[in-house]
């Protein structure tokens, strides 16, 4: 496998993207702390009071942002190794992994920017297009051993 | 890897069990549209003006379901992955993939056509079955190497 | 892959937590009967009435155990696999998922029996720890391949 570079290709965006998710934690942890708005009552303690276990719209829209990514990074790191593991063309896979890559960091930066809809569902869409592509050949290459 | 048909078998059901995952993320976005909630104010500009940034019960049910696949499916990618390099039988491996499969199908039907109780819960608790087992045949082969 | 050593102990430590995740479901589904705190109508109309769907503050606090679970072990599954297979030492390798894991359930305890803070979050960090390191380590090496 480590010596497939469609893989290898595959794992390089894949660890760039679950970095990026980590930023997201980062950021949503910055606003908490920024905004005052806690989960826990534990966490409100020690940061000035009861009072400040709240909602906030800026960490929900962090959350919501980092739960669009489990929702959508979590599948392609599957259907991307499957994928590459099928010898697709590596120009073809390398495209493929850079749409998606691209479409998922601009969901991202749209998400946390309030960007003008529909630039965030564009870049999810996007995103989803060599999902369903990889998806549709891992079952073209696999339904004889259902 | 793509020469052992337990594996190939497990990647079927997998693709399957992902692209019923996004079949519930566009249920989601349908719904959202006709319902007119969105979570974000950018979108509800979009669609009609801030009053629809709100929650909506039918909305909510479909984010339930979805964060259930996510933790459920999710872990059955690795454990399948795992457990189909461990040589079981074919046809016990199958019985195994297969049940975990039909048990979200039908927990997702259950959950977005609001079938009776306990019709969800049962299905949930089937499909955990074969995954239970599995981890527990890879705690088994992978003991000695903690 | 089965005879890397390496990726033996890895499938060993993300078996647990995975196991350690559907204890938190199962803690969930107790806390829900026990405050009789149901998500869906059809389950509380089975479980006492209607008036029983409704949020719990106890309830919420296991879902946010689980949804972190989620946000930082399957980055892990993921992380861990691909290290594994850029043939680390086994020693050091061993000394990053020893301390994901242990990391890891201790912020699990704390979450659930509300420890007092820093303790859960200085055990969410400490965890990161190796994933960042691993991660890393798979860019240094598939960079040429991007």
């Amino acid at each position: 496998m480590m010596e497939n570079k469609v893989f290898l290709s595959f794992t390089f965006y894949s660890t760039i993207l679950i970095l990026k998710m980590y930023v997201v934690a980062i950021v949503t942890g910055q606003v908490r702390l920024r905004k005052k708005a806690f989960a826990n009552p534990e966490d409100a303690l020690r940061n000035g009071g009861l009072q400040f276990c709240r909602e906030d719209p800026d960490v929900e829209r962090c959350r919501r942002a980092h739960r669009n990514d489990m929702e959508n990074i979590f599948p392609f790191l599957f259907l991307g190794a499957i994928y590459s593991l099928l010898d697709p063309s590596p120009t073809v896979a390398r495209i493929h992994f850079l749409i998606f890559c691209v479409g998922r960091i601009i969901h991202t930066i749209a998400y946390l920017l309030r960007l003008q809809a529909p630039t965030r569902s564009l870049a999810y869409s996007v995103a989803q297009l060599p999902c369903f592509s990889m998806a549709l050949q891992i079952l073209m290459a696999t339904t004889p051993y259902w």
